[in-house]
């Protein structure tokens, strides 16, 4: 029975890990706390990107801060991996254990404290998106940040990650929330990385550093989120393209007259279709066949009035354009309808095959730009993909889908693929992943995005904080540098 | 004649540069971008922070990024600091060259390109602020970031420091515009930091660690800025208070009845009689003896109804205090002559007699608990301070004057207050500096704000960017750690 250096873990298979660890592991959390059973460890093995599975070692569920830096000093003594756990929808395989090790699962933490006087919550990780949204609207507050999956994605999940979702468009990404983190740092250390102010120029943000940063430099334990007062009354349209192309192009155009939706979403044909096949007539929606794409625009405000001249003004712009009819919902069910369908959009693509999903994003006039490319990118390597996504902020969930692909063009010919859909989101300003991250299954490209010297300077930081390399080990970071 | 090491300035007068290196210095800049004269020096040598003045060994101005990377390199090569200067607003001292070696002044790199597609604007470091607004807005476009010295602070500036204004409180700081950087490392190296999206979660964030960062971690020579569709119409009213605290009192209470103004200023009466005497009857406005301060607040938007409703609910808000009539600013000039007055206030304070500024910052319902508290430790330790600044975001500006003080008073019993001033901020949950930056004359209060093992991890990154310590050496991070 022995210890695993991390720099070993390549080539293991499996991590042994010491009797006298896991009986000290039991003394923090308590026995029935820690699991070891494979019904549980697969549970925690998985997240929703393709159809991984890397189950930890063993599942440990700490009550507190306090618990997970004891755990982490443990972990850091032993030299063994701890890969934090949140709601387990990520969607770049940041929360599988790659490396086996601890999964530490953060969801009994999981309390809300509402600061009203100061629009202000401290939360803490396992808190799922929508009840950080409910809890606080109740008290006339509004926190935006929107992931489509936000039932069942935790908010230590999106601070991880910097997750966006349709209204980051207007009010931005997790990222523009966080005021202040406490964190586990890899060698047990808990810190606050600033203060609970609007503003802050002391010292390096260590925050903004955190945010994003995938588990990999600390075990975010609170947060401290900026909120807004809440907004009331909103508008909500899907308009149909009748050329996919056009519809990004409307995109840009929208904001050149001066509106800023509070959310602007693109779909394409078969994203819209496969979406309504899978919710099985749940919804209804008469679509002409010639009808390549649509946006579904939201505007948002307290002045129903504004809300009127803002939607004129969008169907302006949109005149310019070969669309079909505008469809308005008119009541809340209508709304609430067509949000279903697109959050709807992602699971539904992926329940017909086996896939792909990447999370380009690109200045938003060059997306008409990236559709056309990834298109003939498909078409060069033989594969078929389904865009759709938050086209406002320029970023487009390509999930290229195997369907009839043979085992082998899917292994061989999709990765070269994938590969010059980055080139070219680059070649255009735009990046790899707009809000699901790196983890996993993205680190190998981040040469496209990065020369040498970025990613050293990224490596020297991974080091400074985590200098045994057990925090969330093999994520972000490509293999060689 | 020889070149020195890094940890060697501290016991140093002067840096003696190395003939050869002032040879390879003029083949990189040319003979006429070259000052070793002392009036020049002397230029260079002072910001606004109090009266310091450290003079550069050598003043250069070198035309574009490659020039500024050979110059960095040669730097680190014989380990002579480098210190970027921009416009020479900073209040805490980071273009100071208190190591002497090379100041490098960015002023050449002064074009804006605007990308009207994208609602993108990529920037050179020396342009100022204000020319950046004016350009954009020709265009229909809004820059929102507006520092009270925004006719002579440099975008550059306003990058490193992290810079506010008045309009943070709705719009968000420098760093909510900064979407990507290019950097010259203070090896030499060309970096960019991220990519021209409005979201990223592609790797650990270093554009937003390189923002704030006072010039310490690289030198700035491009950057990527998010702009807004422009706003047409806002609403100006001073507000002067009875009581200074229920000032600060009313700050909170006008975000709670869901109100989000763009701009909310506080100051407090001394303030404004000290700025109206310095602007010489060029304003004049009637206030009653009795008024304790006043409350600046503007709202903005495209719908004048909307602002009229929004105005008018502050008011209703307003009734509850103790106030004086609310002046409302009819006319352009009249909202020209009432920012004219607050942003000079800064300008007006210090022109009355030596002074300290502090930049504090807290939770804004914390606000005249910081007011009360400052006034308490200015009593003990024997000072006057007048205070005024962004209250919408908790920022308050302390002005330490010197008066009639004793030297000794001023030299040794300020730092003890201010000392407890900052102690105070962090207790209410704040910190050191909302906008202004550590650099020179906080650094060694850092402690109060963050522990041992924050400022271990900002020095680690900062050795991981500079490991010969020649950018801008003894700024941010305290003496010792």
């Amino acid at each position: 029975m022995r210890a695993y250096i991390a720099n070993e873990f390549k080539t293991m298979n499996h991590i042994i890990l010491p009797k006298e660890m896991i009986v000290r592991l039991e003394e923090i959390v308590g026995q029935s706390f820690l699991f070891f059973d494979e019904e549980t460890r697969k549970n925690y093995g998985h997240d929703e990107t393709e159809d991984y599975n890397f189950p930890p070692s063993v599942v440990v569920k700490p009550a507190n801060t306090t618990e997970i830096s004891e755990i982490v000093k443990l972990a850091n003594e032993y030299k063994v991996p701890v890969v934090p756990i949140g709601g387990r929808t990520g969607l770049s395989g940041g929360a599988l254990s790659i490396h086996e090790g601890i999964g530490l699962s953060i969801e009994r933490l999981n309390k809300i404290e509402v600061d009203e006087q100061n629009l202000q919550a401290i939360v803490e990780p396992a808190v799922y998106t929508q009840v950080l949204q409910e809890t606080v609207l109740e008290k006339g507050l509004f926190y935006p940040p929107d992931p489509s999956s936000r039932g069942s994605c935790t908010i230590g999940g999106n601070v991880a990650e910097n997750a966006g979702g349709a209204r980051a468009v207007k009010y931005g990404v997790t990222k523009d929330y966080v005021l202040n983190l406490e964190v586990v740092l890899p060698t047990g250390e808990i810190i606050w990385t600033g203060a609970n102010t609007l503003k802050n120029s002391t010292g390096y943000n260590l925050t903004q550093l955190m945010v994003g940063s995938e588990g990999t430099l600390g075990i975010i334990t609170k947060i401290v989120m900026k909120l807004l007062p809440k907004v009331n009354n909103n508008i909500l349209m899907l308009v149909p393209f009748f050329k996919a192309e056009q519809a990004c192009e409307a995109v840009a155009a929208i904001f050149r007259a001066g509106i800023v939706p509070s959310a602007l979403e693109f779909m394409e044909r078969e994203a819209i279709d496969w979406t309504l096949r899978f919710l099985n007539d749940d919804i209804s929606i008469n679509i002409k066949d010639e009808v390549q794409a649509h946006l579904l625009i939201e505007v948002d405000g307290n002045y129903p009035d504004v809300l009127f001249s803002q939607a004129e003004k969008i169907t302006e712009v949109l005149e310019q354009y070969d669309i079909d009819e505008v469809l308005f919902a008119d009541t809340e069910e209508q709304k609430n309808a067509l949000w279903k369908l697109r959050r709807a959009v992602g699971e539904a693509v992926k329940s017909n095959s086996v896939y792909k999903e990447e999370d380009t994003v690109v200045p938003r006039y060059a997306l008409p730009e990236l559709l056309k490319g990834i298109k003939a990118i498909g078409s060069k390597y033989g594969f078929q993909s389904v865009c759709y996504g938050h086209a406002g902020d320029g970023n487009l969930h390509v999930n290229i889908v195997k369907g009839t692909m043979s085992d082998e063009q899917w292994k061989n010919e999709v990765p070269k693929g994938v590969r010059e859909i980055f080139e070219l989101t680059v070649a255009l300003k735009g990046t790899l992943s707009g809000e699901h991250g790196i983890g996993y299954v993205q680190k190998n490209y981040m040469d496209i995005a990065f020369g040498k010297k970025q990613l050293s300077l990224m490596k020297a930081i991974k080091e400074a904080f985590d200098p045994n390399n057990i925090l969330n080990p093999g994520k972000v970071l490509p293999d060689i540098i």
